[in-house]
């Protein structure tokens, strides 16, 4: 399981690169609300707090939070999780880790304040990968990387064998190619599974493109 | 100065919905090679080193080292430069950061080990922005945020805009629109200045787009 959007891990140009030059194939993709939650010992309550660990990301993105408790101080920790896990195990009294509901199930803490993110429309996109390809009969979304020659009008011709069939692309991306100056390579997703239309497009698409790889087939999620 | 890709902070996305949200213009793209060297105490030796603090993506561009020294504990700061100045501050002649050069000379520490990132091809692009535009007589490309529905072709269209004139993106990225379900705004920069072919390309974007936003014009590096 990878991050591959809006990830608290900083990975996704990592992750997509790793699709691209690994024999990989996504199986299906998450997407998980991220709700960041003050966490502390058992008995800590919250006037008590003087320090609250986390990941630096995570720290970030509950702003207003710091700012309307400024005694305390914002500490960066390696993960979220293991934050609570570090306040917890230490028995620090006066210091709180900021996770996930889950962490604080898990490593025996209690929620102080929930939900304490800035914003709230804040989700991360996962992939599920495999080694082997395993298409689910109700995949109906599929995952893209091709490249081509930094002309005009190179990417127009590519995405014209998905126009022409009507297909949707939900999502593209640019990366310069690694090793290979000048050129790029585009990240795609779009809505068709493993069809005919599909099918056409993507032997078009080879066509008109230096490199097409498949990087999954899988279930949408709405 | 904002870090627009590959970056450190992990704010890319953050930059350019603020690009697009707020009235701001790009003066000129930077872009720096990002070296990661290991600084301490002027006095201290490598075999002395037990921890080392930085930034956790800096840390993590750094496996190789950790693993060659595994005597030495990754711990992560809230900013590589910051990580020097807490060592030498501190006196911590058992630490180290890891940071840029100028980060060593600014705070008088001694580079132990220098060009410790794994990936040597290792950038991140800057956006130099002002509130007000002030064009450039060598400008040379332009970056827009525009977005289009949801449906087929949609993106096709608005790409032909370019295509049927000639010139070239060196760069697209979607993403979803805050507040706008099933809308996406495309981020693009293509390779001409302030000129007739790019003015009418953007006229006739702007017939088939829903929103153009030019971003700013500035001269592009190589």
């Amino acid at each position: 399981m990878i991050p591959i959007e809006n990830s608290l891990a900083c990975s996704v140009a990592e992750h997509l690169d790793l699709l691209l030059t690994h024999k990989l194939s996504i199986e299906r993709e998450f997407k998980l609300r991220i709700v960041h939650n003050l966490i502390a010992l058992p008995g800590t309550r919250m006037r008590g707090i003087r320090e609250v660990y986390s990941h630096p990301v995570a720290l970030d993105q509950c702003r207003d939070f710091f700012r309307k408790h400024s005694a305390i101080r914002a500490v960066p920790f390696y993960d979220t999780a293991g934050s609570v896990k570090h306040v917890i195990e230490t028995n620090a009294g006066e210091a709180g880790g900021i996770a996930s509901r889950l962490a604080a199930r898990q490593y025996g803490g209690r929620i102080l304040a929930a939900g304490i993110e800035d914003d709230k429309r804040n989700f991360t996109r996962f992939f599920l990968i495999r080694r082997t390809a395993r298409p689910s009969p109700r995949a109906n979304k599929t995952s893209i990387a091709f490249s081509v020659k930094n002309v005009p009008g190179a990417l127009f011709k590519a995405l014209s064998v998905f126009a022409l069939r009507d297909i949707s692309l939900s999502k593209i991306e640019s990366r310069p190619r690694r090793g290979h100056p000048f050129e790029y390579v585009f990240f795609a997703d779009f809505l068709r599974g493993d069809d005919e239309p599909a099918r056409n497009a993507l032997r078009h698409l080879g066509e008109v493109a230096d490199l097409v790889k498949v990087l999954g087939i899988y279930p949408a999620l709405r």
